[in-house]
């Protein structure tokens, strides 16, 4: 695959981060990896997506030094590196800070296969990282959040649970390019959705309505009583 | 005011239903009364909005029978009717099952006055009426719905207080005309949205960030050491 | 009716499924049957509906048998033919994955009738099914959900509940047509979130503002002493 | 910088706060400061944004007398004026009653950080200030809002955390000019919202689903066997 090819499906994935409701402003950066050619291209730093070109789409060298492109890459990029070194399976990685996904992230909570639209995609919990420590922080936070990442994997199938959520941070989403990365974010964004319904529904209750308001509204739809509408 | 301005202008409060997210296919009526004339015009049972002209726009005298229009009025004309004959300052009432003032209809549950956006428009809380009677619902239901609505602001003064939950039903508003009762409406779903966050942050805490985490992000964005984004 | 007005229908109602906010990329399937012909029509699997034309909806006869059609038919026809086959009074059937519905599948949870807008359309409970057992898992699977679906209808009426959770997965609903499913499963998505919001409630309080507050805010707006906006 | 700039860029920061879904009607309000000419532009009391021009923002000097515009500028003047005078490094406000952020001003909660969501732009908590007395309240509302926001800023420095919630009342934003207060009014309402869901998932359980069915859709969709979608 040429360079313009692989620039131009970097910019149209990162462009289906907003088209997915996936991002604010210019949080979130996808990125795909040419392994042929030892070459990822990625976002750039803080550009808005309305104003991207395929032009300010930033190539890099697997040590991530910039081969082409005149931007900044995101500020991401050492993450996304050592994903691509250590999970030899994938070609795309996608960060955004998408709100349910993060906000299972900021409390430190795994989302946990409750149903088969998770089933079908993440084969078992979305795990959620370890906090990080303060030298991981201070020095290299970009290359720790990809060791933590990684490390969260040890006794974890990268290949078929293709997410993770950095603790009180947000998801990173792989995929067998960019594409399918950013398919894999939309769905497990879905899944943190319905997840945090399904938790909440836990213990609640309410009475049910009277049978005569049940009777009521129901027969003044449907059945020969019926007044509803028009003749 | 002649009856065709009347009935445009019933269409276009009706047509501000959908616009403001307000009802589902064919839920929510508005109508009018001018007061002069004895009429009333209202929606039509059952008609989609897209679908709807100014010729189904239905016009009723103060008994409720049809003076003008060849279709079913809004089953839910006898509550009109009733409100207008007990609230001689109102000249409009809408109603629908818009979604958040509806799910505090179900619960039973006021809605209280938690902050300045509800004072801004409702002088107190926008009170739930008390559960309908069998004897209530089986016979004359819509009349009756009226009834307890009126009954619920005995002590409740209806020109500062423009709104009303039927139990277990959904919300009734109203104003001077029918475009100020659909304004009182979507500003009523605000308020009970924003009633339901503020309530259901009750109880809950997490622990902040470390003061590390917080450092790096903020810092990597703002100061001289920043390193997001393009120079 | 012929095949290919039958397939126009099909394909008008599954493209009224992302309209309405009921499918996220190619998840969600409806299907109808011509009973004098013994025909079928529904979704083919795994094509986006961006995409879909009439041409690549699938016909099969009454044992699932592509009589019409180059793609697979939905994974989910074993399902949809068994429905057919037990229900006799119904014509159409829609599978989702929608948000606040399969949230209560997950959860386990009935939906109950909390208020009105369950009643117009669902006369008493939406039930959840149990869950399935290993081997009606492994073999048969499609099958043998619509038979979990049509076990819990036993003692419940599918004419006038015409909805159904499968346990962990998501909601099928049924109706006279391929529209009138859609349409039902519009209905079903409303009241599961409303149902959401009215269950959150119940058991939280929060002090109302103060009246110098609520005097502060209502008379700047309105009486004559407002100041709020334009003489 | 000449006024009729500076009215075209307060405009343009009004417009944000629809096109950002800040606002219901005409609730919310941007002004930006000349401190060099000694005025504030800021927009008109109660008029629609979409009828809105650039002759209707209202010019102000440091006291807050109009020096130019016909209309009467926002009830809440004195608020940003006080704002202006006391944060000498900040030249543009903005008021908002955007649901989420209003939502913990009502429950009285400060927004604490707990994710880098957060830490990028809040250096620290968020805070809410305390309830304003009647004295307060009856004599000098609006001055006494910027009062009870500065009060409250005695110990937390207002350039790196540029929001407050004002108790049950909602949020006042700013920054180095107009549209930075409207981007960082649109940040703190993406942080009240997750914060508002982590805060939720607090304490409910569920168990996951069955082993088998998470094999038997996991594998439906993914490996060898694989039977959803088309060859």
């Amino acid at each position: 695959m040429r360079t313009k090819e692989l620039k131009q499906r970097v910019l149209d994935a990162n462009l289906q981060l907003p088209k997915y409701g996936l991002v604010t402003f210019t949080w979130g950066n996808v990125s795909e990896i040419d392994r042929d050619q030892g070459v990822i291209a990625i976002k750039p730093s803080g550009v808005e997506y309305d104003d991207m070109s395929v032009d300010d789409i930033v190539v890099v060298d697997m040590e991530g030094t910039v081969v082409e492109g005149t931007l900044n890459p995101s500020s991401d990029l050492a993450t996304h590196l050592h994903l691509y070194q250590c999970f030899p399976e994938i070609n795309g990685v996608v960060h955004t800070h998408s709100k349910w996904a993060t906000s299972f992230a900021q409390a430190g909570q795994d989302i946990n296969p409750l149903g088969t639209t998770h089933a079908d995609t993440f084969y078992g919990p979305v795990p959620c990282t370890r906090s990080m420590n303060d030298a991981e922080i201070i020095q290299d936070y970009e290359l720790n959040t990809g060791k933590v990442i990684v490390e969260t994997f040890q006794s974890v199938d990268y290949t078929s649970i293709p997410a993770v959520l950095v603790r009180n941070h947000g998801p990173f989403v792989w995929g067998k390019d960019a594409f399918e990365a950013v398919h894999n974010a939309v769905i497990l964004e879905t899944v943190a959705n319905m997840n945090f319904v399904s938790l909440s529904l836990g213990h609640h209750t309410l009475d049910s309505i009277e049978q005569t308001l049940l009777d009521k509204h129901y027969l003044r739809k449907h059945g020969k009583d019926a007044y509803y509408g028009q003749k």
